[in-house]
């Protein structure tokens, strides 16, 4: 199979799938002029006719390098010659002098902007370049730094970005190798990142060190046995946020600024809805997602199994009493400052 | 913390989260005088008081390598200098000269062996000397091998070996580095398997190459943020089947030979319950786990929600065939015979 055709297939195997276009609908490209948004933005005007898709594109300044307005200029003369309008942003250079973007603050920045131009242009579909490159490496980056139930399932073909606009990712099943061999066959000029270098160290060691030792100890098909268990993984965590939230109304509830989780509904929940249950309770205390550990829930846990020895426990910033069939769990100051 | 009281300590752990023993009841471990299970056995005996326990050995002699038969003299000095009662088994040379015993096979003789001596002596519970150490490893095996859903569950600390015998895993929370130190600081003499370095390569690469690698890259955490990654895939996959096991008899039915899935209750079920219900369907119809590929299984999907192009599917030696709401496994000849 040639290479267009095979990736064009790729995308329209992932639509099938999870159904990432609605015919006759707009799609806002983000288009950074690197390898795998060119080859996005390519793919996607050559499907617009058969899914009856208008495509439109943003790319945002980030002035990281001396290059990046010309880097900008060639989206903008690529745009041209593709007949896809263009939406240019360039970020402000209002931090101290010396403070340095950190790759995260980039993603944000950037996922503002394409949300402030989709909805500016009543679009309700932005896509993003990422591949199956980027899901293999995403999962072990994931599985090394330490994942929970639900950290492992990966990047998500399609998720709500909130007003009505979802995020795709068409290039979901594609590898990078495929991207380039796409953009070789059809001359597509690109630009190859050099921040790609700089930025998420941790990242870059996994795409240019791990997984080439990985393929070299266990063949080249590791990449795709990392995305089934990826995959694999996110099957799972639908599964178990779907339970939790069936479960919920049953074990959860607030009283004042109190959360009580009532024990005999609880516990009739698996461990894995069971964790998540205290995760819930754990945010409608006004608690973060990283502010409680595996340590903590498993605690908690004991604590309603009554298992443990204490009937109480504390979290950080707050406690949990077991009394009667129910847990609370209540807001206090921070420990540290607790006389 | 001395070692004595950190491993002791990571046993007990691990029986409150899982409940290893019985108190008064018997425990039979798995020797094979190597360094885990010599520490498995002397922690035990150090238990056993606490727990109220009777310890028991059994030792298989594979006759795999010259020095099999002095090794299984030392484990008879060992157990008779910890007062334990040890069970000794040799493998018959039945094999045909030049044929190789794999390391499948070895294990399936061993747990035979063990299973024949618990029910011989009445002993409920078999412990083996599986560590933290071939938990990670056997983690990254399956990952890098290709793992559905529930196979990157891992090892468990508890699992039903059929018969009322229930097979342990008390050193499962153990690194073996700590299994070292706790030898080292008890003076308690072990041999180390030659065999260890033959037997099964691809494992032997994951332990001396790949995970001292990942190590290097991402620190010595990395080990047990594999083993959280199990224990949550452990908990997710339980959940898993237990939402399927649920669901059953709403899905799944037989008639004659034929195994019949019910469609509205089928597609009411998340997508990783289905791929569980299909699997199910499978080995109702007398199918190997193995027979069946996550490809198949995705077209059977497609196949039950009429998305499809066609209203039937071939399977290897059975066909599936969608009408009036209903799927019908039915079994064929093998394809390969098909006129």
């Amino acid at each position: 199979m040639n290479p267009t055709r095979a990736l064009l297939r790729s995308i329209t195997a992932l639509n099938e799938r999870h159904g990432l276009f609605e015919p006759g609908g707009s799609v806002l490209v983000a288009y950074s002029g690197g390898p795998d948004s060119t080859a996005l933005l390519e793919a996607l005007c050559l499907l617009s006719r058969r899914h009856r898709l208008r495509i439109e594109a943003a790319h945002l300044d980030h002035g990281w390098h001396g290059g990046s307005g010309r880097w900008a200029d060639a989206c903008v003369r690529r745009a041209a010659s593709l007949g896809v309008r263009l939406h240019l942003g360039r970020l402000s250079r209002s931090r101290p002098v010396g403070s340095k973007m950190t790759e995260a603050d980039a993603r944000q920045a950037r996922y503002a902007f394409l949300v402030r131009t989709a909805r500016k242009r009543r679009i309700g579909i932005i896509a993003t370049g990422h591949t199956a490159d980027d899901q293999a490496e995403t999962f072990l980056l994931r599985l090394f730094r330490g994942a929970g139930p639900l950290g492992l399932a990966g990047i998500p073909a399609v998720r709500a970005a909130g007003a009505g606009i979802r995020v795709i990712r068409p290039l979901l099943w594609t590898d990078r190798s495929a991207v380039m061999s796409f953009l070789r066959e059809r001359g597509v000029p690109h630009l190859s990142d050099p921040s790609n270098k700089d930025h998420d160290r941790l990242r870059n060691r996994v795409r240019h060190i791990v997984l080439p030792f990985l393929e070299e100890q266990f063949g080249t098909s590791v990449k795709s046995r990392l995305n089934e268990a990826s995959a694999a993984c996110s099957d799972a965590a639908l599964e178990l946020v779907e339970a939790a939230e069936r479960a919920r109304n049953k074990v959860l509830s607030r009283r004042g600024g109190r959360v009580i989780v009532k024990l005999d509904a609880y516990l009739a929940c698996g461990r894995a809805v069971r964790m998540e249950l205290l995760m819930s309770a754990w945010k409608d205390l006004g608690g973060e997602h990283r502010g409680l550990t595996r340590h903590h829930l498993e605690g908690l846990d004991r604590l309603s199994s009554g298992t443990g020895p204490a009937a109480t426990l504390q979290l950080p910033g707050a406690v949990a009493r077991r009394s009667g069939g129910r847990l609370e769990l209540l807001r206090t100051r921070r420990l540290s400052r607790t006389p």
